[in-house]
């Protein structure tokens, strides 16, 4: 069973595809939809296996189709890879009816993301992330872009997808850290703005961590009309209402950098995140310690990490004033005040930050 | 005097300002609209003398900022230049309320502006075209790029402008050949567009080969409304609408490519392009020997080429099945059917185009 979630931007919508075999389908789906005068799959070296029987299938539907296979790994987002992605096209003959297709996580969405939004000002791009976290996190939203030697993300567009392929098998083949990780934006999901999405995680913890693909469909499904529901409403960050959507980030960010991206994954940093977060939001009295607490077990159930490593404190707090979304080098957190709910909070004292994350560290 | 068009593209506006003296104005303009946190001026090197002014300005208004001075010439439109900007971007501390300035042509326009397009996924964007062909042309549509090794153009961004400054007093240095070479562009809105334009055109002409300012400012503001009325009905190109401003192109990018980027002038190939397609137009009995001898009258009055120098006629046929907008390498032009009206033709017989081109050999 498919299970479809619509996403409306403006006048522009597109629609997520989601279920078990979902990938079999999806060169019918794009020649009948999408009508393209040719295709460039762009596919992370690890999920080359996946790409190959869609590259066979467009072919065999008298489809152009050339393939770009994009080392695994955040260097892949560099102004490098892009360049030579750019002339992969231009070598491929692409134009304007070309259509992008990116086969991978978050890395090569991003990256094959922005050349589509930028080749010739613009290509068709459809997303068939293959992580956890890209199918929960960047196949809504738009974000697109590479990381510059000083920063990550520095450079990119708001480049819609025309649509999008989760197929719930490709995580059956997930190392298994990588797929826990992508299992705390599911959570982060539940607290911003869904009490009832979170019960149900509690209830299908195990069955999650079984990857069971009919749970793993609908809480898909459920993360991305969350996501959905909130992009719709503030495409571009304008608004500030996108910024629920980084909930624990402010912490996660910084704990990235520190600890260093290769060591910790994304989503355990957001997990550390999110555990601090409601630590900050219990001792501001914004939030009670029975959800504090549910949070926290859920999180341990799935896997991930609540606690930090002892580092050095100010270079956490060094960290997070750099990060990109500090205006001014004003922090700004966006903490929960019942499960289901988040405000953005300003000016909050740092020496309490600084306890928070002092206590993270000795419980851990 | 400064005159004002405004463009109005969705739900977004901006406002071009025309004048003589404009951009001492500038500055002020900027602070008390943008209130940006940070400047970042884009200059091409030739007109370093007229960012330099503009620095000290907004430095006195107590406004950070920085200047970038790149190379003139196309070569800068390349993923290297690209890059040294992001990079200068992410040194000069760049946040998302930071606002970008180019002062210079088109290849500083088209370079600045896709960099503003793409750091941190879109910074606000000030034009400050100093020559004509750019302040006729590239200060309404919102075309930003750069080329790669294969082609010109393939790689931008639709990025529209915060707002435009036209200052005509820019355009009083400005070489002989640079400034008759943009006039090319101003002909071609009476053409396509508004006879009106073109028989004002016809009497000015001595006005404006003197750069008379007044003259200037009418003509540029006329130029920037007629660009704007259809774009504004087809920003992303989708409709074909936007088509009608290649008149001349298909021929003009042959030229381009055939006799040397460097040895013509965009607008002295648009010009020979519009001779030709006039030609070609009149040879299809699709407008009057009349009309087709005014346009030929009033280019050769402003000093710009209506013929060709011999060259292999089969080198430019080639070069124009190969272009951007040949879509599946079929031929598309844009021909005038009176003064101020043109239609899209496609499937013209290669062989009258050939003859057109000799004709236009022969004659020159």
């Amino acid at each position: 069973m498919t299970k479809t979630v619509q996403v409306q931007l403006g006048p522009r919508s597109y629609e997520i595809r989601i279920g078990a075999g979902a990938l079999a389908q999806e060169s019918e789906w794009i020649v009948a939809n999408l009508k393209p005068s040719h295709v460039l799959i762009v596919a992370d070296r690890s999920v080359v296996a996946l790409a190959d029987p869609l590259q066979r299938k467009l072919t065999a539907a008298h489809v152009r189709c050339d393939l770009s296979v994009v080392p695994s790994g955040e260097t892949s987002k560099s102004v490098a890879a892009l360049e030579r992605l750019w002339q992969a096209f231009q070598t491929a003959g692409a134009d304007r009816q070309s259509v992008v297709v990116a086969v991978g996580g978050g890395v090569v969405g991003d990256l094959a993301g922005f050349a589509a939004a930028t080749y010739m000002r613009g290509l068709r791009f459809v997303q068939i992330p293959t992580t956890l976290l890209a199918q929960v996190d960047s196949s809504v939203g738009g974000k697109t872009g590479i990381n510059l030697a000083a920063g990550k993300n520095l450079v990119g567009a708001f480049w819609q997808p025309t649509s999008v392929c989760i197929d719930t098998d490709s995580l059956k083949t997930l190392p298994k850290r990588e797929f826990v990780s992508g299992l705390a934006e599911v959570v982060k999901y539940g607290v911003i703005g869904d009490a009832a999405l979170f019960a149900r995680l509690e209830s299908y913890a195990d069955a999650l961590l079984q990857r069971e693909s009919e749970v793993l469909a609908e809480v898909i499904a459920d993360c991305c009309q969350a996501k959905a529901t909130v992009v719709e409403q503030d495409e571009f960050e304008q608004t500030g209402l996108r910024a629920s959507l980084n909930y624990g980030h402010t912490f996660a960010h910084a704990f990235e950098r520190v600890y260093g991206y290769g060591q910790l994954l994304h989503g355990e940093a957001v997990a550390m995140g999110m555990a601090c977060a409601a630590r900050l939001a219990e001792q501001l009295g914004m939030w009670s310690n029975d959800d504090s607490q549910r949070q926290e077990q859920l999180l341990r159930r799935l896997g991930l990490p609540v606690w930090l490593t002892p580092t050095d404190l100010d270079e956490i707090l060094a960290a997070m004033t750099k990060d990109k979304k500090a205006a001014h080098g004003r922090l700004k957190f966006v903490l929960p005040t019942r499960l289901g709910h988040v405000e953005l909070v300003e000016g909050i004292d740092m020496q309490r930050v600084k306890d928070v994350l002092r206590s993270a560290m000795t419980e851990g």
